[in-house]
C-alpha cells in the first residue's frame, strides 16, 4: 500500500500501523500492542506517542515492507488454519502450519526488501497468531467452511464483509513465483481457493514433501 | 538436558526432539511436524528418516541449545497466556504476549549460544503457539486459575501431573539475570508465581514500560 501512497501522494511520509488488535478489544480498553513502522524514526516516535494510550501500545519500527507483507500473508495462512480446523486435523497440525507459514512469510518479506526481525514482531507474527486462532477472523471461518467440504462460492455468497485472504492468495502466489520464494503452504491454499487442487490432495502433497533441514 | 547427558554419558551423541505434538494427535495419526536437532547432521538425517511416518514429520536442525531453550521458556509464557485468559483480557492481549514473549525466548537462546533461526522453528515458536492456545496445556490452565484469582497452592494441590512452567520460571529468571537478558514478561510471571507481585500489579507494570523500538 505504501507503493500506492507514493504514487498518489509523493510528498507524504508513509507510516504503517499493524498488529494483533481486534477493534472490540481496543475499544474496550483491553491491553493491545501493535507495530508502528515509519522510515523517519523521529516521526515514528512522535506518532506513537500521539496515539498511545495506557492500554494501546505502539512499538516503533522503520521497515515498511516487513510490516506490510505480514498483514497480507497472514490472511492467506488463516484460511489454511481454518481448513485444518474444519477437517478436524488437530491443534498440533495448526501450530505446525502457523510455524512453517511464518517461515514462508519471512522468506517473502526478505525477498521483497523487508527484514526478518520486523516479520517476527507484532505486525507479522503477532497478527498471524491472532488471525489464525480465532473464529472471529473472517479468513479462519472461511477456511473452516472449506475444510468441512463446502464450496467456496457458497461460503462467499453468504457474506457481506470481504474475506481478504481470498483476494490476497493469488497475489502472494504470484509474488512468490516472481521472486522464486518457496511457499508450499501458501501455494496449496491458493490452489484450493482457485479449484486447482482439492483439500485432501493438497494436504497429501504437503505431507509427501521430502524431509529436510528446518531452515 | 544435553549438559546433563554429557556429564552422565559423555560418549553419547545427544539429539533433541521437540515441537508442537500433543500425544493424542500423534497417536491418532494426525499431521504433526517437529524439530530434530543433532550436531551431527548425518546422524540427524538418519534419525529423522527412522522415526518419520507419513503424518509425523521431523525437520532437521543442528542447534541443540536453541531447540532446548524454547521448550523450557514456552511453559512459563503459557502460564502468562492463561492469566490473560482468566482475567478476560482478550485475544489481542494474548497474541501480544506470545509475540513479545517469543522475542524474550529468542534473546535468551542467543545469549546461551543458540540461534534465533532455531527458536523461530517448530521446537520454539511452534511449541509456544500450541502450548499458549490450548486448555489441554497444564501450564495454560494453571495460569487461567491464577487469573481467576485462585491461589497457586490450591491450584497445584488439585493436580497430580507436573506443571512444568512453575518449576521453570525461577530457572528462566535466574538465567536472564545471569546473562543480562531483558525478559520483562517472564520476570512478571515468575514474580506472580513466587508471590512477589500480584497479577494486577504485574500487568500494570508491564503496560507502564516506556514505548520503544520493537527490536
Amino acid at each position: 500500500m505504501t507503493d500506492v501512497l507514493r504514487e498518489v501522494a509523493p510528498d507524504v511520509v508513509p507510516a504503517v500501523l499493524s498488529g494483533p488488535s481486534f477493534a472490540k478489544d481496543v475499544a474496550r480498553g483491553l491491553p493491545t500492542a501493535v507495530t508502528l513502522a515509519c522510515e523517519d524514526m523521529d516521526l515514528g516516535e512522535a506518532l506513537a506517542a500521539a496515539i498511545a494510550t495506557p492500554t494501546f501500545r505502539p512499538y516503533i519500527a522503520d521497515d515498511l515492507i516487513g510490516a506490510e507483507v505480514g498483514g497480507a500473508v497472514k490472511n492467506v495462512l488463516a484460511i489454511g488454519c481454518g481448513i485444518i480446523d474444519g477437517k478436524g486435523l488437530g491443534e498440533s497440525a495448526r501450530a505446525a502450519l502457523i510455524t512453517r507459514g511464518f517461515t514462508e512469510m519471512t522468506r517473502l518479506a526478505v525477498a521483497l526488501g523487508g527484514r526478518a526481525q520486523t516479520v517476527a514482531g507484532l505486525c507479522g507474527l503477532g497478527d498471524l497468531i491472532l488471525t489464525c486462532s480465532s473464529m472471529a477472523s473472517r479468513n479462519f471461518s472461511c477456511g473452516r467452511a472449506l475444510g468441512e467440504g463446502r464450496p467456496l462460492a457458497d461460503v462467499l455468497a453468504e457474506r457481506r464483509a470481504v474475506t481478504e485472504g481470498v483476494a490476497s492468495a493469488p497475489a502472494v502466489a504470484a509474488l512468490a513465483q516472481k521472486h522464486r520464494v518457496d511457499m508450499p503452504i501458501s501455494q496449496a491454499i491458493h490452489d484450493i481457493l482457485s479449484g486447482e487442487r482439492g483439500v485432501d490432495e493438497a494436504i497429501r502433497d504437503l505431507l509427501a514433501r521430502p524431509l529436510r533441514s528446518e531452515s
